[in-house]
């Protein structure tokens, strides 16, 4: 009986393809012989862009509904304007398929520098809400470009997609040794928004009496980033604190090279995304330098993801196992570590 | 020809009294003979608002007005709702008083552990606008309390707003040996707003060729604060941004026991208004155990603002000398810290 794991594949700009080469290698190598693994790749990104001007068309969207999952290298190159790849193909495919969960897990992996002194221990996940907040494009100006201009820009909430996000959050904390929750925000300041938040999280919590929580403004939250990562278990927060949070958690556990994301639909209404939380780096793009061990995390977040549990413990426990055995004074190349990756998955 | 020095004085809550009683002795030490120093204590805070249930009442505002400048302690109190004190006094007083610069220096001082290894230099300024942006109060809730909850934030920017504080920043820049102005952002995403303050510091940027302009997305931002703090010079952002960006940099120098702050009106209309960015930290009220270091750099910062530059500088003297010459092993009270730091001006 044999099944199929249906991959959209989207390689993307810079380093991009050649990371995801590497994550695609390592997931070859963990899947059970009984699953046989197809995948399509869709042409997008800043080379699509500059030769038709499309982002993400419609009718790829279409297509790309039909995958059990996607998996993204890296999109985005200085040729193209900022922001137009970012909303016109990452963000669109969020909210079309409504990703509202925007996983973000941070560990301070074995023989890995930290910019923080003492290395101290770090195993947290941030979980960001990928739907709402300030993200969803609802702003404006007037009399741009004046000396009388005016802009907006609108954070929208709602206790449909504060209560979803909230919950899976709770979820992953009562799975885990910690169980503590910790919610994010800045409810001193922005109290709608806030107070939904935290009202959100004090109904909600009273159904896991297992899990601790407690809140942080998210300008304190920064602070104990830095002072005291130990203190969090998982975070559950909105869409601009936590891309600027998970940035700061991926920078003390060493930098993006290492951090993966997923975005995620729990119901499996559309595809799931996958993807390295770094850029296309265009500067090491096509020298082998790019470490593709980002992206083979986020294979695994795949994995987990579509109920394949036990082959992304393995990767994870690979990457684990090959940054603890690694001479951190040679370098090694993009294919070397996949490679190597590919050895203890397989082993 | 006598001079006064007409100060506004709010002590606050916690260990707000403890830390202006040393950021005014070490201000008395330091004016020159001329210049007669007169305060006026103000009682607000959070013993105030459980007395009478008010915040900042209008007269209190009427009267602050007539002073040069505000010293102020720390405000708050677990017992106090959230927002309330916040919203209600210290924002209330940056919005009346158009304190639309607010200013953050941040800098790694001698002998002062930074959670950062290898204790980089870190020497830079952030200026933060202040009356704009998501701080504004402009948002609300529908359905409150229901499924169907929405709650909204709305960030407010005005050409006018972003103008004045670019080129608060840009002549700040202008005056420091390093001139590199970062403007600090999320214009990917948040293009509105973002693109008024990317055309903006291009635009005034032109008027101040000598000085190099960079811009980072934030959440780029707080990985350069950690990994290379160095790159920064003066920055220059948005009100929410700077809130998140300068709790990350007292972080990476050594706590918010040394950060200082100004709340400024560079027109001089209003009284600008000066404060350490700690808060009441009401569990060590009353025990000596305090540090006064910020306050007494935001006396500097006062100073200077009323154009006592001498004595500003010979009080960051003052502190650098005290800081470098301490026994970090040997805690020392609030009272023999401001001591300490009188003898040094005095002297
Ligand atoms: C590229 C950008 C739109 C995106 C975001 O802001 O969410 C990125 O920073 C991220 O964190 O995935
Ligand atoms: C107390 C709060 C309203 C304030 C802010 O958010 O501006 C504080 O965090 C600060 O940075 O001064």
């Amino acid at each position: 009986m044999a099944r199929t794991l249906d991959l959209a594949v989207i390689p993307g700009d810079g380093i991009g393809p050649e990371v995801v080469t590497e994550g695609l290698k390592v997931l070859s190598a963990v899947l059970p012989p009984d699953v046989k693994l197809e995948t399509t790749e869709y042409d997008l990104g800043a080379r699509r862009w500059h030769a038709t001007g499309e982002t993400l068309p419609d009718e790829e969207l279409e297509r790309l509904k039909a995958h059990d999952a996607i998996l993204l290298g890296a999109v985005g190159d200085p040729s193209v304007p900022s922001g137009v790849l970012e909303r016109g193909l990452l963000l669109k495919l969020r909210f079309a398929f409504d990703h509202y969960v925007n996983l973000r897990p941070s560990r301070l992996f074995p023989n890995t520098a930290s910019p923080l002194a003492g290395s101290p221990e770090i195993d947290f996940v941030v979980v960001r809400e990928g739907t709402e907040g300030p993200y969803v494009g609802n702003g404006g100006s007037m009399r741009t470009g004046t000396p009388a201009e005016v802009a907006t820009e609108v954070s929208l909430n709602t206790a449909y997609g504060v209560e979803r996000v909230v919950r899976d959050a709770f979820e992953r904390a009562a799975a885990r040794p910690a169980k503590k929750l910790t919610l994010v925000h800045k409810n001193n300041v922005l109290v709608h928004a806030g107070h939904l938040w935290k009202n959100t999280v004090d109904r909600v919590g009273r159904e896991y009496p297992q899990v601790t929580t407690d809140y942080l403004h998210v300008d304190a939250a920064t602070i104990f980033m830095v002072t005291q990562p130990q203190r969090f278990d998982v975070i559950v927060t909105d869409n601009l604190f936590g891309d600027i949070l998970t940035d700061l958690a991926a920078a003390i556990t060493g930098g993006i090279g290492l951090a993966a994301s997923g975005n995620i639909n729990p119901t499996g209404a559309f595809p799931s995304m996958f993807e390295p939380v770094h850029g296309s780096a265009p500067d090491i793009a096509g020298t082998g330098k790019a470490d593709p061990t980002a992206t083979v995390l986020s294979v695994a977040l795949l994995l987990r993801h579509l109920g394949h549990a036990a082959e992304a413990a393995r990767i994870e426990e690979a990457v684990v196992a090959d940054l603890a055995a690694r001479d951190v004074a040679t370098a090694r190349s993009t294919s070397a570590i996949g490679d190597a990756l590919v050895a203890r998955v397989a082993g």
